[in-house]
């Protein structure tokens, strides 16, 4: 929420649902821009920090935004003539476990929340944050405010869980690399998480976990359309993101097209193919806090195989360093080489389960442009390519056309 | 507390008296301007509102501004190499009634608090806010840390409730009208009662009541000095108010010279001075909420009477109308007459109760300067007169150096 003309936005499309006869709840972000502020005050403050009872006053500092932000919806509802009352994590409870700044909700009470809809009232709780067994405040880490009200609606049972955000659904793949990218009415729990993991934006990937797990259909939507739009057309809108395969699910093979720039490849050649040598590679990278994301190993030849892998950007040259000057050394490999400029495409859809011949059809598409794929991941609803990074557009654009996924104008 | 740099500084002083050995808690208020943001807010969503539920959500909303500055206290003092943790009013708990927005302490439990500074700890809680027994939290209005803190300090039997505010104590008179008032190194809890409640706006009267319940020292001092001032010399500074009335104290009769400006005086004259005439005046000016200040009755004569009472300026011309139009020819009284152009002065002592002539002494000096007095009204430690407004400041020199409270160069 931004200033008070979009909270006075969101309280009249909050009332119009709660006059057509819904029981609403809703769980609201800080206003804009504020948690950044909160955070940068304490970036001040402790350049450094003893880490637990910073990360503590941390989640003290940052829940502070979305309790003003809730009491100010509450106050806009009451202003629109709705009885509302917003509760804090805390007063709920959302309780959580005690690990300050990423916590995870272990249980919403909705007992009051339920008495506070029969009484007719809009109830109002912060996002992204709870309370730990002890009593301390916790936040759930960014994006938290999503897995906040799938949660809420998963304690409550509610219908469906509407996420506004800045973009009017889920897309195919990025309009702004394939501009006949088409919004998809609905997607299936299992593709979303693999798109949310593969680097689609809309949703923070523990909301789509935590939906998966409790069955709460959630519909992504835009909360730039206006207020005032048809409550029937409203609730079409955005994307579902639902457990049932229904037949409409059934004849799209590939849902969409994921990607991910800024990767990076490492190969550990001519390696002693022994048991452990994945633990031996991966055990220090791991350890420096470099996250891993493909992980390929080759048949074995002579004895000796390759290791290959892919990481960020940013920690490719930090990861080649240890290899080469530690783990390569001790473990006797011929060889380190790297790769600072790929990027992972993936195709992503329920309907591979039971289709044969997608990967075949990938694969056929990036060869007749000429991209060459350096790694194959595969899994029971993706396929996942690592390329030449300059390519990345070219090779989005083609696999959109070639699964059907294009816009009919 | 304003900038991070302010804080950095309230961080290093309460690392002082930390080293020094003393167990600290802290109560900060919000930072500079934020409470003010955030009503303001509030008053842009909602300018017509009902009330409980709008008050509700406006404590929901201002309690965040001493929650954010409580985390970001803690985080400084860690900077600092402190132990140091922050509490909400909830968590402590500080409970108080329903009242929204004016909330009253009604029990602070001390044990949490006492576990963390038994285990080295500085103890950071937000003022100005607590939990209801429905577990809302609520604030205590305008000036409601001073009065945590005295509560805080009383449920923990502090030695001593420091008051950092932005005037180094408390003095003889507003130092701005007379540049001979002199700072008082202690004054007695009952004066200050009368000096807050006369106008003197350095502590919330609340908290001086609170810390009269409670027989808490307090000491007002500067917010402004240098954090690395001599720690003793801090300890002595400022104004101690203080519930024993030793020697020095009783030397002087007179503590101070309290006064209000911008009072209006309003007199209903030739009234039958029958039981009830007081209720029958100012019971229609009470239901209109006008407050009433000083409120005298003449002796009778011919059975008719003359009724007199000052309400503050602002109100004036509204309690003028309605005694003219509707009170005075219901009783039946002679005419009303009015002066919108008066001050009140007071001197306060508690040495008063043990000294003649005190009162006399005032109306002495005030003669002696050609300033007629309009009215009188007096208590057991203070003596309040009612004088034209343009001769306020004179009055309040000559009282000033009749005392002989005027500074020694």
């Amino acid at each position: 929420m931004g200033s008070t003309e979009r909270i006075r936005n969101v309280a009249k499309r909050v009332a119009k649902w709660a006059r057509a006869g819904h029981q609403m709840v809703v769980v609201p972000s800080a206003m804009s821009g504020e948690t950044n502020r909160l955070l940068a005050l304490a970036g001040e403050l402790a350049p450094d920090h003893p880490e637990t009872p910073y990360y503590r006053e941390l989640d003290m500092l940052a829940a502070t935004g979305e309790q003003a932000s809730s009491a100010l919806l509450a106050i806009a509802l009451q202003a629109e003539g709705l009885d509302a009352v917003s509760y804090t994590g805390w007063q709920v409870p959302v309780r959580t476990d005690s690990s300050y700044t990423k916590a995870r909700i272990e249980s919403i009470d909705p007992e009051r929340v339920r008495a506070d809809l029969d009484a007719g009232r809009v109830v109002i709780i912060t996002g992204f944050q709870g309370i730990d067994p002890l009593g301390n405040i916790t936040t759930l880490g960014r994006g938290g405010s999503d897995t906040s009200a799938v949660a809420v609606a998963a304690a409550l049972k509610a219908d469906e869980c509407l996420i506004y955000t800045d973009v009017d659904g889920v897309y195919t793949t990025d309009p702004r690399v394939v501009p006949a990218a088409r919004r998809l009415n609905s997607v299936s729990f299992e593709e979303m998480l693999e798109m949310a993991s593969l680097g689609s934006k809309v949703l923070q990937i523990r909301s789509v976990e935590f939906a998966g797990k409790y069955k709460v259909p959630m519909r992504v939507l835009s909360s730039f359309t206006s207020w005032d739009i048809d409550l029937a057309e409203e609730a079409k809108s955005g994307t579902l993101i639902t457990f049932e395969e229904d037949e409409k699910m059934e004849k799209a093979v590939v849902s969409g097209i994921a990607f991910n720039r800024g990767e990076a490849k490492i190969s550990v050649r001519g390696v002693p193919d022994t048991p452990g040598i994945a633990a031996a590679i991966l055990g220090p990278v791991a350890d420096a806090n470099i996250d891993v994301d493909v992980i390929i190993q080759n048949i074995s030849k002579d004895g000796k195989t390759d290791f290959s892998f892919t990481v960020s950007q940013t920690d490719y040259q930090r990861a080649l360093d240890l290899l080469r000057e530690k783990v390569a050394p001790e473990l006797g490999a011929a060889e380190v080489v790297g790769n600072p400029n790929i990027a992972k495409v993936s195709i992503v859809g329920i309907g591979m389960r039971s289709h044969v011949g997608v990967a075949s059809t990938m694969f056929r598409t990036l060869a007749q442009e000429g991209v060459n794929i350096q790694m194959i991941s595969t899994s029971e609803i993706k396929t996942s390519v690592v390329i030449d990074e300059k390519y990345l557009e070219l090779a989005v654009r083609a696999l959109h056309t070639a699964f059907g996924l294009d816009k009919v104008e």
